[in-house]
């Protein structure tokens, strides 16, 4: 085993040991699990003689001297909290990655031309602190001053605020606007990350190039309005349908996917829940309403601003002729990330130098990378195989996958300098 | 007013106040409400010359002498129990407009030529007993044996065998396999209900002739199972998602329904609940799960049949293409019964004679009739047009319309002798 490997097997095996909650691992945001995962990579960046510094948002930066100290910095970060009985990688591998490429790049006596500093994010996985990437997001100054006070962890029902201040952190400062990183002074980002799907498994690469970070159209409370009347009695042409409505709507739906799959354009659709009401329904009625979510997503805005377009057309003429209201409600809009195409093909002549078979594709979760690519960080991802997906105690990376994973971004540090 | 109608309008104003409970009425089958009910019937039935007479069921003869008293008898009956806050029309209309049909007849020195029979029929809306036309079938000796014990009313959860013994019936005898009509002496039965939907309000008739009363397949507890995933980590090609195969699978049910509409093949689909799993499903979840009721009604089994055929078909070839299962799971028939031609004949004689514009129309809900039909018995059903379906307690028959349907009806049956 190499020396990088060595130590990435033993921080992980540190840290499930540490944060074991079966079945599986639970680190939560600010909790005591994620702190000590953050202890033990300090501990091994210190035994690479790197310096260790927070800043007042509990994010966690390890540094590796370059030779300029004043030029822009390559970041390798991802987060290190877990959601309950989750897996040990998800998260965590991108710190581990951060560190065992260094380790390697060291022995092999490479000198940095830039800092490169391994970041452990802070409270990334959303079922802690109901707000996106809060810790890379609290890095640039980007959460409302208000949210401090009102975002509270699910499980302690305690605000942010209260959570920062007790890991050492500066939530005033932070309410009053403080910015701890300037975007001017990092050169690049980079993510490790398991992938979350099978894609790299069915395709047989062990490790994945992300070419971007889907955005979303998230529409939370569709709801469909006919009008409930006697399954028995009443003929089809007096039938205000609210199933037969949104059915026709979710072929709508599927339909464009087809189509933006036929033209090349990269669209997701999800309908994760349809539903006609429990206290109202039953086989001998006709059904009057429906609810369901939409989740939409892709890697260019444009095409989820067509379908929504093209959506809300549909639904104005299924309503129309079917006597009912499909009122799509409220949505949000997460951009898409543009992942950085310099990034992308070091990533690819590094794997090729090393006869790593790397897959470009898009990532349609979304990452702490998608903040930083938002404040115009020439950013990118690598995704590692991995089975059985994350958020569950399963997940299950293969450390030669993971090994390909740090060969590569070790290699394609050397290239960036 | 006529003194047919003035028997109506004091019959129902009597029923409504002794079986007020607002919103609507309620009269329980078995309960106190329907036995009030029928001893009102059976008092103006008295003060019209006629016999009462109870079967071991409960069921409550009303008999108006013929000329023949050992001829096959002309049975007019409906039930006289509602749903809790329902309407007072929905049943008690058929009882009363048999009276008033007889008052008018006398009246008018008519003798019929065999026995006129109003029947009171015993608990029909299976709220309370949930087997269907319980009255009817324990007249003629339907009900399984285990079913007197086994059937409990809803509110009370006191078994059917209790509630008949406390009306002064005989469970015992009715477990014991006797029944108490023979059909061979009824020549006709003929039952006048509300219309339950808006067809006859819409196309503007006050009196419908019904052509047959729909059967149905019934599937409770259809299930599709699918993959939960997560919806940003796994991309098309590897989803197994419930909802998009439950909207396809809907899509070929309303398309089946097309295709017989243009046919002309009688058939009606209500997809009546479709959910996907609350415990389980999220917006960003690729759901993993779905339910469903199938309810498909025809006047033609042999058209159910076929429906249950292609739709197991479609549901075979969905399941394979997208990697599901769907299950329609089990499912009950109840065929449909045909209704006399030479009634309907004779009914739409009577309208036109009377310049009373008469739709014909299936029924598409259940009724006692369906009971008699299936016996074998020359049956026949009139609608009256009705505001505001049934079951509800803003049910609103007009009272000139009933007295389009009683006119109907008294020349009908002297038609028919």
């Amino acid at each position: 085993m190499t020396p990088e490997m060595a130590l990435a097997t033993d921080l992980f095996a540190r840290l499930r040991e540490a944060s074991a909650d079966p079945p599986g691992v639970t680190r939560a945001a600010f909790g005591e699990g994620e702190a000590r995962a953050h202890d033990f990579a300090a501990q091994a960046a210190r035994d690479l003689g790197m310096a260790i510094s927070h800043d007042i948002a509990g994010n966690q930066y390890m540094t590796w001297p370059g030779r300029d100290r004043a030029a822009p910095r390559i970041v390798i970060g991802s987060h290190m909290d877990t959601v309950r009985h989750g897996g040990n990688f998800d998260g965590a591998a991108g710190v581990i990655a951060g560190l065992a490429a260094i380790r390697a790049l060291r022995d092999a006596g490479f000198v940095p031309e830039q800092d490169i500093v391994v970041m452990a994010i802070r409270a990334e996985e959303v079922v802690w602190f109901p707000t996106p990437y809060c810790g890379s997001r609290m890095a640039f100054g980007l959460l409302a001053p208000g949210d401090y006070d009102e975002v509270t962890r699910s499980d302690t029902g305690r605000s942010l605020a209260e959570h920062i201040r007790e890991a050492g952190g500066d939530p005033d400062a932070l309410k009053a606007g403080a910015r701890p990183l300037d975007p001017a002074g990092l050169r690049n980002f980079i993510e490790v990350h398991i992938e979350q799907g099978p894609t790299l498994e069915q395709t047989d690469h062990p490790v994945g190039i992300v070419t971007g970070i889907r955005g979303n159209l998230r529409y939370r409370h569709c709801a469909i309005t006919g009008q409930y009347a006697h399954a028995g009695a009443v003929s089809r042409a007096y039938r205000h349908d609210a199933v037969l409505a949104g059915v026709e709507f979710v072929s709508r739906v599927e339909r464009l996917w087809d189509q933006n799959d036929a033209a090349g354009r990269d669209f997701v659709a999800t309908i994760g829940e349809f539903w006609t009401d429990p206290q109202m329904h039953g086989i001998t009625k006709v059904p009057g309403e429906v609810r369901f979510t939409m989740d939409l997503r892709s890697l260019d805005n444009a095409i989820l601003e067509d379908a929504d377009a093209a959506l809300r057309a549909a639904a104005a003429e299924i309503s129309a002729r079917r006597g009912v209201a499909i009122d799509p409600g409220a949505h949000t809009n997460a951009p898409p990330a543009q992942l950085d195409p310099a990034l992308q093909q070091a990533f690819a002549e590094s794997a090729r130098a090393q006869g790593i078979a790397a897959h470009a594709m898009p990532s349609g979760a979304g990452h702490d990378c998608a903040t930083f690519a938002w404040q115009g960080i020439a950013s990118g991802m690598l995704f590692i195989r991995n089975q059985n997906g994350s958020h569950n105690p399963d997940e299950d990376m293969r450390m030669a996958d993971f090994e390909a994973a740090v060969r590569v971004l070790a290699d394609a540090l050397r290239r960036l300098g």
